[in-house]
């Protein structure tokens, strides 16, 4: 995806955000904000790619800082959040089995920021609410027809905590006899789940787990170790999660491969892109 | 005052707010805020003083958009709000009609957005609340001293419909026989008072009222008329309303002129720089 006017607000606050987790060094800060700024003075403009940008800002922040990992307390509590919401999950996938639900309740793990929301009941009236809420885009019966023709599937995850309620899905998924490959980050990137995250939560016993060979934001693929360019050819389907990997596959040429992307459209240029609006879910084959 | 690493972010978030409230051109606004971001860039460091930056940035939006008031819309409905909420002010003062309760009410004025906040509970919650909560620094007595010294007090103003709080001040003041002159801006920006909004609610009946001669955010010495500055040399005591004005007198020589800033605490920069909590009210003098 190409950057939109509301983007660069995005990325200082971001910056700040990051800036703030990797450092108390307040002229460090500010030295490094100088640098970012500077850099998206000389490169935001109209045909930039968001992961690209957003990328290169968020290694700046951990190099600079010399703090590899600046979410580290959120990786930390994440995974640990969301597992205590499984019971109520899965109650309500038992209580609709269908594929449709459970992609609803991947997306839902998407749009739940386990690591700001600290109230329990904050995150069973998010999880409740958006369980009850219809997809705006829905290719979920599209999916299912691919689901039954493939035989690789290649998941490519998003944020820690999210990856508790992807790997439910991961299982239903399983049913149609398919072996299911997610992709990681190989070093900490926001609160993107690296492989030991996933390990955390025994993802290992229902998927393959690989990672991209990077930190990039979603998925850029020419920064992408080889290993993983050759698991995404050979795919037979590729299930998205997140904003970050919608971003990053709209600028690839996709030929006739079948990736759907699961996400909520969290900010007004993706569902400005995606022709929903702000606050909606979708499951979308792009 | 001079910008801090987080002002970035907050330049970029203002803009993008301007920019939605001045055009629906969207090509434009992405034109505009590359432009933003470029002169940021070039700028946005150590020293950097934070009133002409965002000066620049909202002439910028103003003059490239052919909008001369993207706030207008704030302009027409702000003061008439504020206005709703009087009987409740006028009763508060009423309890408690010492000098620093009607400070109080004047920075309360100050901290509601009335632009955003459209329930009437919220704001009267507000108002409450901040009545009842304590100032941070209170330098009331001494504005009291120097009030009582006073012949000639100018009092700049910052925002619509907290100017209508502003009256209730101006009339304690007066109690101390002093002429108050009340300067506002010279054109609209941001959503700060114009003469024109002053008028309206009938400011002229307890203040003299005049224009800076300019439209920037505070007070930019050099940038103000050379009437407003004989103004401001002549005037025994300044109160000054709100951040802008704030930063823009901690850039000035103010040799042995009492000058007392009345403001809520917003941002983390200003807070940090007067050694209080973001979201603390303070009288002090600077």
């Amino acid at each position: 995806m190409k950057v939109h006017y509301e983007c660069a607000a995005c990325y200082l606050r971001q910056a700040r955000e990051a800036l703030d987790l990797a450092t108390s060094d307040e002229s460090l800060k500010m030295e490094i904000m100088e640098d970012i700024i500077r850099t998206l003075g000389e490169n935001f403009r109209n045909g930039a790619v968001t992961n690209q940008m957003g990328t290169a800002m968020h290694r700046n922040i951990k190099k600079k800082t010399g703090n590899r990992d600046p979410y580290q307390d959120q990786r930390e509590k994440c995974n640990q959040i969301a597992q205590q919401f499984l019971p109520l999950i899965v109650k309500l996938l038992e209580d609709d089995n269908s594929l449709k639900n459970y992609l609803k309740a991947a997306i839902t793990g998407n749009i739940i920021d386990f690591g700001a929301l600290g109230l329990e009941t904050d995150i069973k009236d998010l999880i409740l609410k958006n369980m009850q809420k219809d997809l705006a885009i829905d290719h979920s019966a599209q999916l299912e027809k691919e689901l039954k023709k493939a035989q690789n599937v290649l998941y490519l995850a998003d944020n820690i905590g999210e990856i508790v309620f992807d790997k439910l899905l991961i299982e239903k998924i399983k049913e149609y006899q398919v072996k299911v490959i997610m992709a990681l980050k190989e070093e900490p990137i926001l609160n993107d789940a690296c492989i030991p995250d996933a390990l955390e939560i025994g993802l290992d016993e229902v998927a393959e787990l690989t990672s991209i060979g990077t930190d990039s934001i979603g998925i850029i693929y020419y920064d992408a170790s080889s290993q993983f360019r050759e698991i995404f050819q050979n795919a037979d389907l590729v299930i998205a999660k997140g904003l970050g990997n919608y971003e990053g596959l709209d600028e690839m040429d996709l030929g006739e491969k079948p990736v759907f992307c699961l996400l909520n459209a969290k900010c007004k240029p993706v569902a400005r892109e995606i022709g929903v609006k702000t606050g909606d879910s979708v499951v979308m084959r792009i």
